[in-house]
């Protein structure tokens, strides 16, 4: 599924046990080095997005399936928050379902989601009623709910990393898509713009837990594990959605 | 462990199957019946407590192993958050974890009980380290939290309908403590006047739910089981906190 260049000799560095335990910038180097290996930025779909190839369909399709992952990342994250240990670490976790559900006073990510979703010409109930989101998409979104039901929660902290990244995809993907894909409502671009000022406060917690509460090389290369677990989840829901839109060949 | 007046006839009636749906009335006033018989009030260290009869160590006994049911609310009302299917219903539940674990600006309810605990002479360090926590209260408390994980969301839902009774209680307890313990501390009392406005709130809300979402008799049968569960809960800390902390006879 991942066949990226320098792939396999990535791994054998990432996962060579015995290993002392990495100073906080080594750490955070690791960390960063499988952003920049396995982050979805550079799948094929996202490249042809960027180069402005998708068609409105193409893009329909993403943003409808994609909706699976933005509906069940609350969960994933109340699942993280009851694992837990301390009210001051649910304090600052919290803020995340917040934003995502919103509260009566301010609608909150899945809404706007909803919204880029009609700005793409979706109807707000076939989004809903989930029509077009594929097996693979649900299984890979499933897959993450269930990482950060099960495992320790440090783990689930770290795999939520990939905002480390995501503020440089989401900045020029409101670019590509107000000048690529000009058919699109720009009405449509909040959840995009909310993201590129929550993500950096939701990873710089993340991070500063991580660098925290990992201590043993161990506990290091697991967090690093669980940010390639997550770069995977990512990865495979857009191979799933170009399995389902397939690009044209140039 | 529970013996009461009654408790066999009762359970036969609760439990019997195939009945018809049951109105919104009669609903209710099943899940009343299952308070008026089988809430933590009537336990004899509750009447002894609330007779005067309890000794300094007592109070101080009960305060210490209560707080590690106080410390479990928040987790099982993320797990309960985290099986929610819908952010709207999210946002109806996620304050009670905010009541508890108190924000920035304002702490919450574990705070609170560690205030009451300053208040009965225990240090907020020994109640932290939880010293006085007995087995049998722990294993109560984790099999509520293990419930609200592991059982579908209304079964969890109904399982905090005790705060039906609560109220009843707590502006009893509050009375009861200035009165028969003057050296109690007032300043602890916060966590009990705070409930008295938090419980109703809290029980309106998950009553309505439970009165909605439960559409067959079975549907409805399990939600008073899951009540009944959870006065269990909450007895089964009583009896463990007696055994600790013994009652003289008369």
């Amino acid at each position: 599924m991942l066949e990226q260049g320098g792939a396999v000799s990535q791994e054998k560095i990432l996962y060579k046990k015995g290993e002392r335990l990495w100073t906080k910038e080594e750490f955070t180097e690791r960390l960063k080095e499988v952003g920049h290996s396995f982050y979805h930025d550079k799948h094929p779909f996202h490249t042809a997005m960027h180069q402005g190839k998708l068609s409105r369909e193409q893009i329909r399709g993403w943003v409808a399936n994609r909706y699976y992952y933005q509906k069940s990342v609350p969960i994933k994250d109340a699942a993280i928050l009851s694992n837990l240990p301390s009210r001051e670490l649910r304090r600052e976790w919290i803020g995340r379902i917040i934003d995502h559900d919103g509260t009566q006073a301010e609608e909150g990510g899945i809404e706007a989601w909803l919204q880029l979703g009609e700005a793409v010409g979706l109807s707000r109930e076939e989004v809903v009623r989930e029509d077009r989101v594929v097996p693979s998409v649900r299984f890979s979104v499933d897959a993450y709910v269930h990482f950060a039901r099960t495992k320790p929660w440090i783990e689930a902290v770290a795999s939520s990393l990939t905002e480390l990244f995501s503020p440089d995809l989401i900045s020029k993907r409101i670019k590509v898509l107000e000048r690529l894909y000009p058919w699109i409502d720009s009405a449509g671009m909040d959840y995009f713009q909310n993201r590129l000022t929550q993500a950096p406060q939701d990873s710089d917690i993340a991070l500063k837990l991580v660098l925290i509460y990992c201590q043993t090389p161990e506990d290091q290369r697991r967090a690093v594990e669980a940010l390639r677990f997550k770069c995977d989840v990512l990865w495979a829901q857009l191979d799933a959605i170009e399995k389902a839109y397939p690009l044209k060949s140039d």
